[in-house]
C-alpha cells in the first residue's frame, strides 16, 4: 500500500456524517480543512501522546491508544466550556505499519463518534515509535477559566477518580484483579454528558489529567482561593470501597490512586452552593475558601507528597 | 526547573501583542486556548517534525527547527487562501532539555511574528527524541482548493523550488558551497506576502511541500486536467543560472532539486490567463490542459521517475 493509498483509506474512516459536518466547508485532502465561521467563540487544545511514554504497545491495543488520545482533547474541550466538533490528527508510525494507522484512525474515529466530532484533517509521517498528536477544536457560549472559583463555592467531581491509575498498577504488576480498572486505564470511558452539563452551572472547571489534586491545586492557584478536599466525601462517592478494596487486594495504597493517579478525565469543578449541580450528575467533595498557606488542603487525611504527575 | 517554571517561561516567549490578540480569548494556561467568533470560515492546519525523521540535530539549531516547522504550517494555511493567526504547539522533549525547549519556542515565536500569528496553546511532555507539532488556525475570505484548476489557467510559482534540497545535498556531503542552499534548508524563508496576494487571483492552490512536480499532481488530480510544466520558463526564473551553478560545483542534478526536492514552501497556483499574476509575486512555468494521460507533464525534459518525498 503506498502513501496515497494510505491516505485515502484514512479519509474513507474519518468520512461520516457527524453531528457537524453541516459546518464543514473542505474536510481531509487539501493543504488544510476548512470549517464555516461560528457565532460563539472557539476552543482550541492539543495533545501528544508517544509510544514508551505515554503508552506501551504490549498494554493496550492502537484501537484504544487512538481513542484514549482523542478522549483526552475531547475532555479539554468540554472542561473549557465548550462542545467539541472537529478533531486534527497528526500522527507517526513505523514503516509498513499501515494496518495499525487504520487501527489507530478507527479508535479516534470511534471516540469522536461519542460526541459527534469529526476528524477533518491531518498529518502523516514515518517515525521509529509511534507519536500522535490529536487538535480539537468546539464552541463555547460560557468558556469556563480555571480562575473562576469564588470563596463559597462548592467543589465537584463527575466521578471517583483513581481507576486509570489503579489499571496501570495492575498491569505494572502482571495482576488482573479488576477488568474494570484495566479498562479504564486503557481507554477511560469518559462523563462527557455529565461535563456539558456542569458547564452550565461551573464558576471553574477542568479535566482531571494530572490527579485529582494537582487539579485542584491548578484551580487554587488560578482562582488565589484553597481548594478544601474533604476525604471522606470521597469516600463516600460510587465506586469507592469497590476500589478500596482492590487496593487491600494488591497492597497499593487507593487513596494514592484516588487523589494523585491521573489519565481519569472525570471533570473537577467549582460551582455556586446553591446550583443543582447533583442533577447536573456531580458530587460534592469540598468547598472554596479564602486563600491559605496552600492552594488546596485535604481534610481527614494527610496530604500526600506527589500530587500530580510531572514531565520534567 | 521544574514543570511549571518552564511553562511559565514558554508562556513568557510566546506572549506578545499579535496583529490578532485582540480576538484572543484564553491564551496559554488552561484546558485549552478561546477565540473570538469570526465572521469568515476558518482554515485548520497540522504538522509533525520528529528528531532524526525530519531533522537532524547536528545540521540544524533548535531555532531553526521551531522556526521551520512554523513556517510549515503558516504556509499550509496561505496556501488554502487564508490568513494564519494563532498557532498551538505540542512538543516532546528530552528531560532535563528545558534550555531546548526555550531555543524551539523562541525559533516558532520569531517565525509567527513574520506574520503577525501567535502562539496561543500548546502541550509539553517528555520523549527520547524532539517531536514538535504544529496546529495553525487562521481565517480565510475565498477557500482556495486543489480541485479548482480550469482548463486554460497559467501554472506560476512565487519563486524556483530546489533550494532546501540543495542544501540537504551540501550537508550530506559535508560541503559549504552555499550559505544560501544551506539555510534555506535549515529554515526556508517563505514568500508570505506573494502568498497573500496570489491568493486573491489563484484558482488553485498548494505550498511546495513534496516537491513541484509532486504538488503539480496533487492540483492535477483534483482538479481532473493536465498541468503542463515548461522547463524552459522554469529555466528562466531568478536564480536559476546560481542554482545550476551549483549543481554542477558538486556534481548533483539541479533539476532534481528544483522538480523533486521538497520543503521550499514556495507557492504554485494555477490562474486565470488574463491575471495579473506577476503583479501578485507570481512566475508563469507552465498552463493547465485537459485532463490527457497524467496529471503532470513535464515540457523539454524527460520526467523524473521518482517526483516527490513519501513516508511509507
Amino acid at each position: 500500500m503506498n502513501e496515497s493509498e494510505i491516505l485515502e483509506r484514512i479519509a474513507r474512516i474519518f468520512a461520516r456524517d457527524g453531528r457537524y459536518t453541516k459546518d464543514l466547508i473542505l474536510g481531509i485532502g487539501d493543504d488544510g480543512a476548512v470549517i464555516s465561521a461560528t457565532d460563539d467563540p472557539l476552543v482550541l487544545t492539543t495533545d501528544c501522546a508517544i509510544e514508551g511514554i505515554h503508552f506501551k504497545r504490549e498494554w493496550s491495543s492502537l484501537r484504544e491508544i487512538g481513542a484514549k488520545v482523542a478522549a483526552a482533547n475531547l475532555a479539554d474541550v468540554y472542561a473549557m466550556g465548550g462542545v467539541p466538533k472537529f478533531l486534527l490528527v497528526a500522527a507517526a508510525i513505523p514503516k509498513g505499519a499501515s494496518n495499525e494507522i487504520f487501527e489507530l484512525a478507527e479508535g479516534i474515529a470511534v471516540e469522536a463518534d461519542l460526541v459527534g466530532a469529526q476528524v477533518i484533517g491531518g498529518d502523516l509521517s514515518s517515525s521509529e515509535k509511534i507519536m500522535i498528536t490529536i487538535t480539537a477544536v468546539g464552541t463555547t457560549t460560557k468558556p469556563i477559566k480555571r480562575s473562576g472559583a469564588k470563596v463559597g463555592d462548592v467543589v465537584v467531581v463527575t466521578g471517583l477518580t483513581g481507576w486509570s491509575k489503579a489499571g496501570l498498577n495492575l498491569l505494572q504488576k502482571g495482576l488482573t484483579n479488576s477488568d474494570k480498572a484495566i479498562s479504564q486505564f486503557k481507554k477511560p470511558n469518559l462523563p462527557y454528558s455529565s461535563a456539558e452539563k456542569l458547564a452550565i452551572v461551573a464558576n471553574s472547571m477542568c479535566d482531571v489529567s494530572d490527579g485529582l489534586l494537582a487539579e485542584a491545586n491548578h484551580i487554587g492557584k488560578a482562582s488565589s482561593v484553597t481548594l478544601e478536599i474533604d476525604s471522606e466525601l470521597i469516600s463516600k462517592l460510587a465506586e469507592f470501597s469497590e476500589i478500596a478494596t482492590l487496593g487491600r487486594e494488591i497492597s497499593s495504597d487507593h487513596w494514592e490512586w484516588i487523589l494523585s493517579g491521573g489519565e481519569d478525565h472525570q471533570f473537577l469543578a467549582t460551582v455556586p452552593a446553591n446550583s443543582d449541580y447533583e442533577k447536573h450528575g456531580a458530587f460534592k467533595i469540598g468547598t472554596v475558601k479564602a486563600h491559605g498557606k496552600t492552594y488546596v488542603e485535604l481534610v481527614g487525611r494527610a496530604m500526600p507528597n506527589e500530587v500530580g504527575f510531572s514531565h520534567f
